[in-house]
């Protein structure tokens, strides 16, 4: 059984500011903070696209942390950049600037490494994209898709014929609802599985998230966080907690191996929320993650 | 151990309009939610005030569930008559109309048998009144008070004395914001704590709820309900399972306990939006209560 998992998504400079502070092109991007959290599960192998402005700091950071980059190609030009805002709230991020740079020419090539690979995570890219990319696997035993409001609204035929492919679908619960034309996330679910996803994790912020997978159904709270930095990439490490804790599982179709994995994608959100960009996941032992993770379950368990 | 809690709030009649249809004059009011979800767990005493309309078969039903109606007073004129409406996501109710009638003169009296009750739960009323039934109280092992947005706007200096004599308040999570300035619900808390209260019950609709006591922390999901019918006393009924299953307990102040009456809170609470009025908490058995609050607390084990 392959546990590595191949992630394709955005490599990005985040500028943020929220009311704690702010950084200036911080290391960010979907595949980025998805991988930093899975990493710490299972060996995670990154596609994606940067400019020759990325730091070579971030690229031996990376490694260090477990993460092949030979998929993280350099194009000529810049590393695409967010320039983005918080309210005290945390609810909606401002964006102030997009600068999709080299991301915008992104077409995804696989090696025949990566087409190896046991476990896929499209993260959140162009849904014809995802596709191409998932059409280059060999034989993946699972493969798991997040997307976005964007796509949903634009490119609702190309994520149709995607979501037909995945095993595993991350959205948030507006995102849930638009697909859906249904309030209730109960409902809403039952419709995104006849889409073609046999599980859904449905993240709700600091309403914890919610995972259906065949009849089963799953709620469970956030981890209370007393001092909430930067929730840029928290739905990414929530995938990546999840997901790199079923790669390494025999049995990632058992429910309470799922279970689990939620926990692990919780706990691990919740890291990534208490800093600044990958700040704190980065620095993350596996004592602190086993910790924590122990500290919600038992938290969880009414006796 | 005395196990009898006395409640004080509102006796209503209720006309209420969601998608799923409306309701006319239907029974409702803080305390009467309150007591039907606590009476499955302890008996109840009951003080309120209704006018000369009030149903002779909602008495009668009130009582064959183990509530005593000693202490609702029929005084001349209207009952309390709350007309309002619910958007699709159920987040705010429109208030169409709020006719006070006799609870206008709503004065509590308790009887000596009120006075002797073990547990008191002030429901949301005026705070002033709220300090006035706990000053006729002899010596309550447990009080717990509700309180909501009008009376910290208006009354926070009253609201302030009684939080100093309450061991435990249930507030939402906006309400909570309101009351100390402090967006983060961790830190909202400890406020709230330093105000009086040991313990806070946090609502939060279906995100859940929260509990502090002394030291400990817990967040807890809401069950997940596919059709959400109506939720108004969603939050009494909360109240009023957590309550009722704390009275009954030999130690209220065991974090354990806590946690089951948390799992109580919200498993009856539950029940209370999938129908209107109280259809579906009066129509509970034993069995259909233990049997959710099972599979609750099941889905919440991670193993």
């Amino acid at each position: 059984m392959d546990k590595t998992i191949l992630v394709v998504g955005s490599v990005a400079l985040d500028s943020v500011e929220t009311i704690h502070g702010k950084t200036a092109r911080a290391l960010g991007g979907s595949a980025v903070h998805f991988s930093l959290a899975a990493s710490q599960f299972s060996p995670v192998q990154l596609v994606g696209v940067v400019g020759e402005d990325f730091p070579a700091e971030f690229r031996r950071f990376m490694k260090r942390r477990n993460i092949c980059l030979k998929g993280m190609e350099v194009m000529p030009g810049k590393t695409f950049h967010w320039v983005g805002r918080y309210d005290r709230d945390y609810k909606n991020a401002e964006t102030i600037a997009t600068e999709l740079n080299v991301f915008e020419q992104f077409k995804p090539k696989l090696s025949a490494e990566h087409r190896k690979c046991g476990v896929l995570f499209l993260a959140n890219i162009d849904p014809d994209l995802q596709r191409q990319v998932l059409d280059q696997m060999e034989k993946p035993r699972l493969v798991a898709a997040d997307t976005m409001n964007y796509w949903i609204s634009l490119k609702k035929p190309s994520l149709l014929k995607l979501l037909k492919k995945v095993d595993m679908l991350f959205i948030n619960e507006e995102e849930a609802r638009q697909l859906t034309g249904e309030y209730n996330l109960i409902k809403a679910a039952r419709l995104v599985m006849k889409m073609g996803p046999r599980g859904i994790v449905v993240k709700r912020g600091d309403a914890g998230a919610m995972m259906f997978f065949k009849d089963n159904i799953l709620s469970i709270p956030a981890h209370p966080i007393e001092k909430v930095v930067d929730p840029t990439g928290a739905g990414d490490t929530f995938a990546g907690g999840f997901m790199g804790y079923l790669a390494a599982a025999p049995d990632w179709k058992n429910f309470n191996v799922i279970r689990r994995a939620m926990a692990c994608g919780t706990v691990m959100s919740s890291f990534s929320v208490e800093d600044f960009s990958v700040k704190r996941v980065s620095a993350l032992s596996k004592k602190d993650i086993d910790s924590r993770y122990g500290k919600y379950v038992d938290s969880l368990h009414v006796r």
